[in-house]
């Protein structure tokens, strides 16, 4: 049952320690098949050197498991509400990478101040609105995910178009068209994370990208009138194979 | 002799290089047996790449050598207290890792400040109280221990709930159910307080999580309603081998 | 055409990653043939492991691209600017390394403190003029080659004896005599930046570099008078292989 | 001739990329034979991955070169002035390691702050006094060498007590019995001054450590009444191995 999908989440999975991303067993990639409405994940508290497509678990819309010998990730509920909530995403992925969850623990946005974040992102990659004592107690997960949806809805923003937040204290989810593509976008939120640090520190806190060099740099990458790479914005999709 | 403890005791010490914890031969690792009241622990400085399993030196409770060609571990006395005064605990790592050896310095706690943290360590990593001119001269790694121990006595902490500390101006002790699991909670501590510094930079000092946040986190992984892995609370003891 | 530079340029290529200055695909490299007026270039947006010798583009000095099946790098109309305005240069290299970008999006320059630097650079690797609005809307990479050109002509600087710029907000650029030899440049600055930032921290931006000690070091180098390597001057050239 | 120290030399120039010590060929080590008055150096410029044992350099305690085919390393006179002024040293390093650099940048000593800097050094390693216009310009690297034995005897340092000096505004030199300890000694010099960047950071520059800390582990690796290690205060000679 959708072994392609499992194959291409369990590749998408095993680049999060190539690239970085991962300490022991702290991060999860999921996939989904928009047809069937099922996603497929992977298993929770797998180490990445055991891991094998066959491990990935099946999971419909409602977040129940419809096919795996395993455990899903704990963090499947957070995943249901996304796919649920964002219909364009084919993939999500959350980390603890070390930067994002530096802002994460400030409760901080990650501003936006240099066209290596606005190839990506169009603005700050957000940090969510922090969870209440009944949001944790009661249904967590499901209320990380309903969190970072009130985020985007709060503050205007597209999903399509900052594809990645911060959940507060907590650290990155990040989403894509593909698994491969969310991987991706999780990997520019860290470097982005790691050189936004320094120049806030550089300069106090008084950094600014203007409007119009990131739309310049978003859009070079983005849409109709994209030209950078073999053809425009679709080479995009598949960059996190490097 | 206690052939199989050494043998675990040899690969939790070969984590370190692997998982970045040590540089030369400033690290550690024991097991204990806690049938027989002996332990089996690294040898006195020598380079990991030279190590073997039958070079693991047996010592018993009152810290004297059973069996060895070498001489165990110049921190063996630290150990020793620990493993008296701390009767669930299988392992114990020392380390330098620069991370953690920069809040020892500075005689800080690595604080919780995020659901990395929360999910290892309940409350803060503390750090020890000085040792005083007294106790450095005489038998000064036993005194490590027992300052160590006065600490979690002092503060009211639960060395099971926070598996680790920071001597001050020294490093980290870890511990766990396991050598293997003592070496996961160094690192887990290692990665904590390198995000803990730029998150304590970025906010002039100014992070805190709250309580529930970290009962969610700590309670999702440990004890009888643990949920996260593949059989709640117990999968986390071999967490460390990825 | 053109087979060794181009063996030469992807040589250069393959630089970039094994120094640890490019993520994914964010970075390309340029080589120049003066007696043809036609240079060679990395497609854009390629990944690493997928780069071949036969895979770069050959354009020339009005930016039209002369061979190749795949689009040239789309900072393309950048290199041209460059190779039309600095005469003695043989190669061009932009990456997205994070020092270097975390300066640039501070908008400061990497300032000149320390021997690592005066061995490379004769003074502060300069931050460039912001592009305005309209410079970015109409012909945006021309204009970052034109705006780093004014930069050098409007501050009194020798593009040979400073090889590298940050464009403001965007990141580094430097050159070269040689495609390897701008790579090295690349490399020195991405090192510089990082003990810059740590040196500037340490001194609250309260540090700096004797003219004579700069001059000593530079001319240590450079120029009729160098004594350091094998051949003085001249082995400078072939550095970057290491 | 010196065929063994030759390949000693060798052997130990060989760490440094491999402990991250030197970027490109910006390091060398040498060896002295203090029966013949000779000493072993790696020639100037040369990338590591080419060097041979065969190239290294033969030169006499006036700096003259005795024996090689190619230069050797412009820091050669540097290296005589120390085998001159410290008559119990054997090897000596030379590197521009990033954090070691950042403090020479900042012209601020590596404080002794923890016992990773305590193992090794007995106090704080110093930045040399700065070289004067002349000094720079009139043989300016025996000058590097008087200004370091200046800045030991005017602090009223021993150089077999603190092994390494940070030139300000270069970079670190470190020395020690053998090439490999002063090896040895440049990487925990490197270590240390990563350490108290950030414990500095942490304290707005107030971190101390006690006297009696400092003696009871300086003196637990070094002189009659060392513990540490299989023989005591010996086995702290071949400790750069690892």
């Amino acid at each position: 049952m959708l072994e392609q999908l499992k194959q291409d989440v369990y590749e998408a999975n095993m680049q999060l320690p190539k690239l970085n991303l991962v300490t022991f067993t702290w991060g999860n990639v999921s996939g989904i098949d928009r047809e069937r409405g099922l996603f497929v994940i992977k298993p929770s508290g797998v180490a990445y050197e055991d891991l094998k497509p066959a491990d990935m678990v099946v999971v419909n819309l409602d977040g129940e498991v419809v096919e795996g010998a395993l455990n899903p990730s704990s963090d499947t509920p957070t995943h249901t509400v996304l796919y649920n909530a964002f219909p364009d995403i084919g993939g999500i992925v959350h980390t603890h990478s070390p930067w994002a969850v530096a802002f994460a623990s400030a409760h901080m946005d990650v501003p936006n101040l240099n066209t290596t974040a606005a190839d990506t992102f169009y603005g700050n990659i957000p940090v969510s609105e922090a969870l209440s004592q009944q949001e944790i107690e009661d249904a967590y997960e499901e209320n990380t995910g309903k969190v970072i949806v009130k985020t985007f809805h709060d503050r205007g923003l597209d999903y399509k178009a900052v594809p990645a937040v911060l959940v507060s204290q907590h650290g990155p989810f990040s989403w894509g068209a593909t698994p491969a593509k969310a991987v991706y976008n999780a990997k520019v939120l860290e470097v982005v994370a790691e050189i936004d640090y320094h120049a806030l520190t550089l300069t106090h806190h008084d950094a600014h990208l203007p409007q119009y060099l990131l739309d310049k740099h978003y859009y070079r990458k983005h849409g109709a009138n994209a030209y950078y790479g073999q053809d425009g914005a679709k080479s995009q999709e598949h960059a996190a194979k490097a």
